[in-house]
């Protein structure tokens, strides 16, 4: 067992504690997971990529709730859908490793698509 | 060590290797994120609920591809932050746990701040 | 003059008295859109499709504000980038009448990719 | 009349001619609003800010695209949900000038919760 896994437990025994998986589709969770993205992003809306990279004790202890926020609706997510999100994520790389040879990718930003 | 700390291992040397970190600010992550979790948004946005809770093969394949890369931009994103997102989680059940304890939330989707 | 001409001009004003050009780069404009959708997003993220229709008046008085705080964002990043959307829209509607032909998009949702 | 009730009307009947009115539910329409918004960020996601200013012709092009998808999704939305949006927006303009006086808000990008 990995730790995503525990919190995948937690996770199921708050909701169920609540009877909040009525409201769990994962339609529903996706919607949340986007909003909780969305605060994450707000956070960064009007700063420099430079300041993105710095930011003070207070602001990190804000965005650090808000990564939190997104981890936990996505293994909610996950758990719903019965799929194990770290060994899909292994399989993407690999793919991703194919997509984007180092040689075509290197210092580049381009999606695979508009290799040549 | 965990498995996240070895995916996030392996997105580390991914992204050197291509000479990516140039590309890879909080504020540029933040923005990749969001876009994929839109890509999971888009497969749900015509089903009822109902319909989210039982995908067709085909579906759940492309939704689980989806699930990936939003792990994977979470996990690369929190490194560059230096923030552990397992730990970060933890804690906030615990806040949550404060905010909706079970009498006032059971049944109820209702933010906390609606709470009286 | 249209009245989205009208408001466009009225943000201009607002955004130089307030020396506020400097952050309104479409990339950040971007950020700040989609986090006003989210906001909308959030209302509707724990109701039914039904619910979402037959909101009540303090709720329905929230989502206006919402969908007040995107057009505002919407055709102050179409301004940066001098884009009439007014237009655009027009010219969208006549491309997705090709793309859905009443014959194969009645009553189906998939998108025109999916059609053979 | 104004151009935007035009583009309502146009909405209205293409939606009605395909049967649509079923899957455009205003939780739905959210939906599929962010996901436009989020392939307008995607455009947007590795470039610099400055960058984001000098488009290219081509992107440009592709951008308007989205700009257009944007309008078209919100328009039908406040459409659902009978809200006058070009009203609403005025409205919301007047809140924002009581809520960032010139003098607090020149060369400030602080949300008005954060003055003091």
């Amino acid at each position: 067992m990995n730790n995503l896994t525990s919190l995948k437990q937690k996770l199921r025994t708050f909701s169920e504690d609540r009877d909040w998986d009525q409201f769990h589709s994962p339609k529903n969770l996706s919607m949340a997971l986007i909003v909780e993205v969305a605060e994450l992003v707000e956070h960064f809306q009007w700063l420099t990529e430079e300041q993105s990279r710095t930011l003070s004790e207070e602001k990190l202890g804000e965005v650090k709730e808000e990564l939190a926020d997104i981890l936990i609706y996505l293994v909610r997510l996950a758990d719903t859908l019965d799929v194990d999100i770290l060994r899909a994520a292994g399989e993407k790389i690999e793919k991703n490793r194919t997509r984007y040879p180092i040689e075509k990718a290197k210092g580049n930003a381009d999606k695979y698509t508009k290799f040549d």
